[in-house]
């Protein structure tokens, strides 16, 4: 039996697409092979490779101005490769939203003058920010931003102003759930394992013309010129986790694309906000206008209650529902793949709950 | 039906693996999820690590003096890692017997004075030269050789001496087909695409204290102590790779491991290079001692019939028989799942094709 997989990611991936990837384990598209065992250099494989890169133009509407790529590391190996292809004037500014904003920012500070434009920490991280242009150094190379903050769940509500600065987003947790303008981006990265694949393989959208001139100091693997050259092929690509984002953006687009997604999206948070706010039980305590439609935390009255949620929720089949160590409480993370059915057993299970322990 | 796939990586996995993870596609060992949606910080994904680091250190018999992680990125990430985790002195002397292990010595340039203490390149690359401990700067920081090449197909017997220099092995495509001494390695990396699992994960095997003061110019993510301090969970996993390895190790294990295989593979090379050696219209020009067990050369004599031959084998369920754009010919990689069968067939459709072309 399946489960509802609440985990912030690794997390569930659309069932109609386990299922055809399943059905095509053993053999292909009748190439009688696994794409596990397939060469990369294959046509087959070039082929997957391609349809992953054109849907994803389409789903996201890509401009033609932008190179696109599929990288192995994560968006951690990002949070270096940022400032390693983009530093020129050695200066970069971040703002910090959150735990991984704030790696993001402390790794640039080893090969560029990092600064933070502003933050959300005194806040507790359950806002966004207001950002003016007047907050980013005009000399600086960049600036950085994470569009979603899993840990307490917050997001943009579209790209800040930063003037003249190329604007650089770490999309991991929110990538291809709602419409982004992309043209008001430099560069988007966004580790797979949450919107669009399992873990192992990251995207990478970059404004052509930013990343001819990357740091000596950048390693050839790290440098997304090595991969727009090649079209992500230069050395053995992650090619299970690409083939299976490209099933996922297939799926996608049958669903309508971003936006009839980004309207689901909107509901499923909406019925669990609405819950929330309108119980004397559970708190989220997000900002209104600052919450995450992918990341929903919430607490009970007392830490004691809190793990009994989870133990209990668990063996009713809605798994991994505990908040991030550093928050405590609870978190819901209702990516795409989530069901709206899945949003509508927990809030019945969140009553019930209340019922038996107010 | 399935293929018998010769690709030089990614490469063939074993058929009882690829059906008994097809059959878990959709809830591994009764979670009720798969385990490209799992959480890597879950108890389930927990063991799956743990198991394949201690099935591996079990296979290769690992003394406990070394850390063994799962990282990403490949082997190419690796030709820029081992400098930047190693060197000291800043001095790297490497053999050059392939393009790969040419690669490695290039990348490694980049970040310290590398030199070729020995180089078979003016022999086409159809030996490994013989190596004396004198050969090596004495205060150089590593030894760098590359254990097995795919496309001319040599490889090393047992360790060379490179006196009191660690040694530093990239194994990607010979991994687990043949006893090695790992206690004679200060470094072993490996990618998985070829003897392991699905491309996407690379396995780094350090002698402890050797990682201890990485370059600082060298990337948090592309540091080997990041991830041993860890347990290769700094950040999310390349989670399915990593479980098919620790599925394709619990098969190995079942056939006996690494001596019952290389029994085997020892077996498969013997039959296709004793054929080709009794043939007068295939060669391979492979010194007999460097001969590869993993991949096989070999041409027929003009360049019009090697593409027939492929193009036929093709037809014949036998796949990616194309030699490398660089030697030209054809060549069968033949790692641990490719089955004795496959090598019968293959010798036959050789037969039936001198006899048709002769």
């Amino acid at each position: 039996m399946r489960v509802y997989n609440f985990s912030a990611g690794p997390s569930m991936l659309p069932l109609p697409v386990l299922e055809k990837v399943q059905a095509q384990f053993l053999s292909y598209d009748g190439t009688g092979m696994s794409v596990t065992e397939m060469s990369h250099r294959s046509k087959p494989y070039e082929a997957i490779n391609a349809e992953a890169e054109s849907l994803l133009r389409e789903l996201m509407n890509i401009p033609a101005g932008y190179d696109v790529i599929f990288v192995q590391g994560g968006a951690s190996t990002q949070f270096e490769a940022v400032p390693l292809n983009l530093v020129k004037n050695k200066k970069a500014d971040y703002v910090v939203t959150g735990i991984f904003a704030e790696k993001a920012f402390k790794e640039a500070g080893k090969f560029t003058d990092a600064a933070i434009a502003a933050s959300s920490k005194e806040q507790g991280f359950t806002e966004i920010p207001a950002l003016k242009k007047d907050m980013f150094r005009a000399d600086a190379d960049y600036a950085h931003i994470c569009y979603n903050n899993t840990i307490v769940g917050t997001r943009y509500r579209g790209a800040p102003d930063t003037g003249a600065l190329p604007l650089v987003a770490d999309m991991s947790s929110m990538i291809l759930s709602e419409e982004v303008d992309v043209s008001k981006f430099g560069v988007i990265y966004a580790g797979a394992q949450k919107n669009v694949a399992p873990a192992g393989v990251t995207i990478v959208i970059v404004k052509k013309g930013l990343a001819d001139d990357p740091s000596p100091a950048c390693p050839t693997m790290m440098r997304w010129a090595t991969q727009i050259k090649e079209h992500s092929l230069f050395n053995t690509p992650p090619a299970f986790s690409t083939y299976m984002a490209m099933e996922v953006f297939r799926w996608l687009k049958g669903m309508g694309g971003v936006k009839a997604i980004q309207k689901i999206n909107e509901e499923k948070a909406g019925m669990l906000y609405d819950f929330i706010d309108n119980s004397a039980f559970y708190t989220n305590k997000v900002k209104k206008e600052s919450r995450s439609i992918m990341n929903v935390p919430f607490v009970s009255p007392s830490e004691e209650l809190d793990a009994k949620f989870v133990a209990e929720a668990s063996k009713e089949g809605l798994l991994t529902l505990k908040g991030h160590r550093l928050v405590g409480g609870m978190r819901a993370s209702i990516y795409n793949a989530m069901p709206v059915e899945g949003i509508k057993k927990l809030i019945g299970f969140m009553k019930k709950f209340e019922k038996e322990n107010k």
